[in-house]
Formats: C-alpha cells, structure tokens, sequence
C-alpha cells in the first residue's frame, strides 16, 4: 500500500507519535508522512499509534491508495525533500 | 481531479489560505483539505494561495489524483466531518 498520513495531535503527544510513524513512513511537512508500506506494518503502526493517541483530542488520517501508486505532487513554498512532480 | 491539500503555513497568513481554499476544498482536519476540483479552479486557488503565502517560509503541498478518485480513509481518533471508508 501506499499511505500518506496526516495528524493533528497534542504536543505533549505529538513527539512520539512523530518517532513511531518514521519508523515506517517518511516524514515530508509538519503533520504529513507518506510512503510505501505493507498491511502488516500498516497494522502494527496503527496498533502502536492507538497506544500513543488520545481518541477524544487527536486525530490521524491515513489515505491508502494502491501500492503502485505514485503519488503527483505540486509545491507551492518550501519543500522538505521530496519533489514536485508536475 | 481530486486533490488532498496540505499545509504547513505562517499563523499570520494561514486565516487567508484557510478562507481562499475553503472556496474550493473542504476542510477536513487541521492543515488538511481535500475535494473534487477542476484545472481550471485549480490554477485559480494557485494563483490566489501564491499571493498570499511567504514562499520562504511557507509549505503547500498539493495531492493531485484523478478525477474518478475515491480516498480510502483510515481515521485514528477524532474526525472532522468525514467518513472512514475501512
């Protein structure tokens, strides 16, 4: 699969759930990963995530698309090392 | 086309970017807004979000998927106004 997450946590969360998302997904703007991924790991990620979140007050959104999809960006402004394919 | 719309902007511009992509996206978590869209409104909300954004300091990154898309979401925790397709 391929997965772009985003997150709005709380930042006395926020840390952790950025460390245990690297070590899966590849962080590319403040509250945004994205990347290859199997269900195997998507499903253990989610499983860490659930243990590290507050339900009621964060909010993580996973879109999963297919695993060859390749994913058109467009920039506007800066860029953290990923690259504007269009 | 379908677009997935994240940003990583200024707290003293992002009201502006939040009311010119509300013209054509919806709002779908903090930072995040998604919804059908066409070229030509497409180019409009760029043009417009360039005016507004410090291309120095500020990030926009724009998902761009065909039009037929259908985001699969998984959503951990809260969720604004949007459904969980798993």
């Amino acid at each position: 699969m391929y997965v772009i997450m985003v997150y709005d946590v709380n930042k006395k969360r926020v840390q952790k759930v950025l460390k245990t998302a690297r070590k899966y997904l590849k962080w590319v703007q403040k509250s945004v990963f994205e990347g290859k991924i199997t269900e195997k790991n998507l499903k253990k990620l989610r499983d860490q995530l659930l243990e590290l979140i507050n339900q009621e007050e964060d909010s993580i959104y996973w879109y999963i698309m297919e695993p060859e999809f390749k994913p058109y960006r467009k920039i506007l402004g800066k860029s953290e090392n990923i690259s504007n394919l269009i």
